[in-house]
């Protein structure tokens, strides 16, 4: 499938609505706890995907729009979150990420991207990317933490579920990666 | 973690509004399309998580209550769904599965199950498991496929992230399993 802009956006101005839906008012067990060691639970993951609508995704996209390439993006703080979410509450979280993304989408669908995407940037460590790759990862990076999110909660009904762990795919998934 | 019921029925009673909120109206190109060969469509998992609510989780709590360890579980047909989701829209699959599944944990309430999680029943494959499991089952059984259709959907942008693909974990992911 290749990169379409509504596509990506229909997308986008979901995620707020079903992060809502699942986790607002769930009993803390399944969003403090995490995976084990320093991995992360519900409640950090969604402190990041709130730094990545600050820090990140538009930055990026205006970065793209007026330096293209001769200009390397800023690596993006993948613990910032860390600091920021001290203190909040669940509720807190969702109500923020939802109001940054309205607002980042607003501001996209102001720049009118579409005759822009193949605009390319700099990423510090990937070299040449463009925009329209840039958008389609914002998309993605959604879907890795509903991925994660969910793989995160199941992690706590690991002894819970019995004999039946060996037929539940999301309890074999290992987070491909250190994150 | 222990199995709590009230933390099983909270994430079960979740679920449809979660998959409404992320899939309603969602261009068809995110829901039509697999992960290649015979795997599943998001609108495939949707066929299937209804049959779970017809023929699998509540049929499975009575026969425990009724026939303890002495009778096995009917085998899980886990491609009904294809026959029965025939010609119908993703949207009256949502509806569909939200129906069920306030139906189903209707009659979870009604059942006063909490005395009875000790519970033994015989499942034609596992061997002796109890009621407590099979709940805790069906909570992660929703994690699972809330899991898989994260990765679906990302799958149809393995393309258009172009570099990014790399740091997206949930690309990585094979679906640790056959189906």
């Amino acid at each position: 499938m290749e990169h379409n802009l509504e596509n990506t956006l229909s997308l986008l101005r979901r995620t707020p609505a079903t992060l809502d839906a699942l986790l607002r008012d769930l009993p803390e067990t399944w969003t403090s706890r995490n995976e084990g060691g320093d991995t992360m639970s519900v409640f950090d993951v969604l402190g990041h995907m709130i730094q990545g609508e600050l820090a990140d995704w538009m930055p990026r996209v205006r970065m793209i729009l007026e330096s293209g390439e001769t200009k390397a993006f800023e690596p993006f703080d993948r613990w910032a979150h860390l600091r920021e979410s001290q203190g909040k509450s669940l509720s807190q979280l969702l109500d923020e990420f939802a109001r940054l993304r309205a607002k980042n989408l607003d501001e996209v669908r102001a720049l009118n991207l579409g005759p822009n995407l193949g605009r390319r940037g700099r990423h510090p460590a990937l070299g040449v990317v463009n925009l329209s790759e840039l958008l389609a990862t914002w998309a993605a990076h959604d879907l890795t933490h509903l991925h994660q999110i969910s793989r995160i909660m199941a992690h706590q009904y690991r002894e819970a579920v019995g004999p039946w762990s060996k037929y539940l795919g999301v309890l074999q998934c290992n987070g491909h990666s250190a994150g």
